[in-house]
């Protein structure tokens, strides 16, 4: 087989087989196809597609590429979640502590995160003392013993995906429903659950920028996963306006908390609702309703709570935060962010608050950069809501003393209809 | 400015701009462009192309990457050939010393071939003692004095182009008209002739594979070289068959002397008297009529031979193989290919035969192959012919003794409509 055919088939539209696709993922992974060649098929790939099967095989083959978790000691369909990335999005800290008080495995892996937005494991990790580098073993003993464990992906999963993702992200091939479903469903296939519950975020403060968009994106993850032979379902959440109140790492666990504590802003509460009742109806294959009302229950009677906390406790944080926030980190520095106008708040852009936070400390602008876990945005108004010139919109913390090109990114994203 | 900017507009589809073309071609010279960036923008340009503007941009830049012949101390329209290539294609040597002999000056720097056929200058230099190797000062020199000089590229002409043509070979990126027209054109334009006059293949043995295509790449050629101030004409010409009855370096020689001497096969002498022809046009600003009778003048006066003879003695080679073939080196072997089956010879195939005479010797299999000049195949029935079993279809010539391969190839390329 030669890469230089396998190039000409698809530039030419063909749909590659699954031996040359299987012949590619393995000379990406071993090195053997350079870079140049890679990034050409990369970009015919963007330009003509790739179909459901193909879609399927590339994702199949890497997250083969690689070391696949076997989870096979925890009895019952494990399940997982992803979020293809938002801006506010601690969905996670809530749905996994839901679903496991319903009875659900959950053995997850997270990121840290690049760009704008903290991880799922920075935000665990601004829980005083908690560690997310749990070895396999007591990865496999968490999940027996108190039901759920999120752990930092360590061991090298599908590998393939990390390289082509390392070179779509210079070669502008980035953007292609494929090449995204295959890279997101390989490591999760890798992963090792047998439920996956994908939240698919549409708007212009995610990666899919409108619904159709994020619905074809749901789609090809459903099939390729389905195809690997796991249960996979998705939700479409809008992502136009950060989701909740609190963008940045501690903060967000806070606001995790109160919605575990059931005291929280509505969008955000119903989303982890809904992606919880996903993971418990898959995993312990009862219909979506019942599933629904379990999901209610355990957050009404503090069991997801104390999952929540017996997870940190198991994780050697220090589960007190859960009553006294106060033993969190604190900020250097707070500031209020005040209406320029009075008006109604007509929108406020996901994507520039994300970026506004990252640059207050709360992400990453390169991969060497260090966290302020303290650091971060909470929102005081909604969109849609009426403010006065001068009402407080949001509270900064930072442990900077000029913010002022944080300033200059809020005042972009705010949107009035002046009277 | 940003490569990746660059890639993703052409990846969606808009022309890029001056500065933005300008910009690539300077990155892909000075090496700050990486190679697998390089290649996703080729194939992004392969599948959503450049538009007239975009095309004559990226010719003008690359033929302006490196040295750039200043022919100015030649007095006249400078005029140069190109032919896109085919199998047996040796109008270089008919007409350029046609064109001189009518008083144009020519300065033609031509290549070595790869692949499947020698190039003009592989093809000289089987004439013993003849040398390519010439200085500018004498390659000025002789178009001055004797009117002609056909020398090998020795300066970096058009290195932005070299490296693309390099990549482009191995990303299945070879395929697009504008990134064929500015490549030749890019290093037409770098020899500094006035008139380039193309002779733009079609068929099965060429590149171009049908005449609509061929179409297209010249007057994409022809556009991008107007743009650069250039005077270009094109020819295009049938590559079904291979053009004339020889193919190989000595022999293609002889049958050009032949043509000189006004005994050759027609189509191969016909298509020497059209590009003879659009260059002497060009050239001196005259009727396409009167060129063709100045040309035809040229041929049977003798004129024409008589160039050929001065460029040959001039560049160190022995002018007397004009009318002594044997001073060619001579092969050790002679084969004779015969008519499996009696019947109409439908169809000659161009490519295979070339294929079939590299595996002689006369083609380089890679750069480091060195050439056997007295290889190759003369044909001793056309298309459309009737034979006999047994009657002689081909000579070959090789200093192999094992040509099993060679006759393998033949025996594919030949058609024939039995009785």
């Amino acid at each position: 087989m030669n890469i230089i055919e396998i190039i000409e088939k698809k530039r030419d539209g063909y749909p590659l087989s699954d031996e040359e696709i299987k012949f590619f993922v393995r000379g990406v992974t071993d090195g053997s196809i350079p870079d140049y060649q890679i990034s050409s098929l990369l970009m015919a790939i963007v330009l003509n597609s790739m179909d459901d099967n193909e879609t399927a095989v590339l994702t199949y083959e890497m997250a083969h590429s690689g070391y696949v978790q076997d989870l096979s000691m925890i009895p019952g369909l494990k399940a997982d979640k992803h979020s293809t990335g938002g801006v506010g999005d601690k969905t996670s800290l809530v749905c996994v502590p839901v679903a496991a008080a319903c009875g659900v495995p959950v053995a997850k892996l997270s990121g840290r995160g690049l760009g704008h937005t903290g991880g799922t494991i920075d935000k665990l990790e601004s829980i005083p003392g908690f560690s997310a580098d749990v070895s396999m073993y007591d990865f496999i003993k968490n999940v027996n013993e108190i039901g759920l464990c999120i752990s930092a992906s360590t061991a090298e999963l599908a590998p393939a995906d990390k390289k082509l993702y390392a070179l779509r992200d210079v070669t502008g091939t980035v953007q292609s429903i494929p090449l995204i479903a295959s890279s997101i469903m390989s490591k999760k296939i890798a992963t090792g659950s047998d439920c996956i519950i994908l939240d698919v975020k549409a708007g212009c403060g995610a990666f899919m920028k409108n619904e159709a968009e994020a619905k074809a994106l749901a789609d090809a993850m459903i099939k390729a996963g389905r195809a690997a032979g796991k249960k996979v379902s998705a939700v479409i959440s809008d992502m136009n306006v950060p989701l909740g109140t609190n963008i940045g790492n501690s903060i967000e666990v806070i606001e995790a908390i109160e919605a575990l504590k059931c005291r929280s802003e509505s969008h955000f509460y119903d989303t982890c609702k809904k992606l919880a009742s996903e993971m418990v109806s898959l995993s312990l294959d009862i219909d979506i309703k019942d599933a629904q009302s379990r999901c209610e229950k355990a957050l009404e009677s503090g069991a997801a709570l104390e999952k929540f906390e017996k997870m940190i406790s198991r994780q050697g944080g220090n589960s007190k935060v859960i009553e006294d926030y106060s033993l969190f980190k604190q900020p250097r520095y707070s500031y209020a962010y005040r209406a320029p106008v009075s008006g109604k708040i007509s929108n406020i852009d996901a994507l520039l608050c994300g970026k506004a936070s990252c640059l207050l400390g709360a992400g990453r602008l390169d991969k060497a950069s260090v966290l302020d876990l303290s650091a971060g945005i909470t929102l005081k108004a909604s969109k849609g809501d009426t403010v006065k010139k001068g009402d407080i919109l949001a509270c900064l913390y930072s442990d900077k003393s000029d913010i002022s090109d944080t300033l200059h990114l809020l005042e972009n994203s705010y949107s009035f209809e002046e009277k």
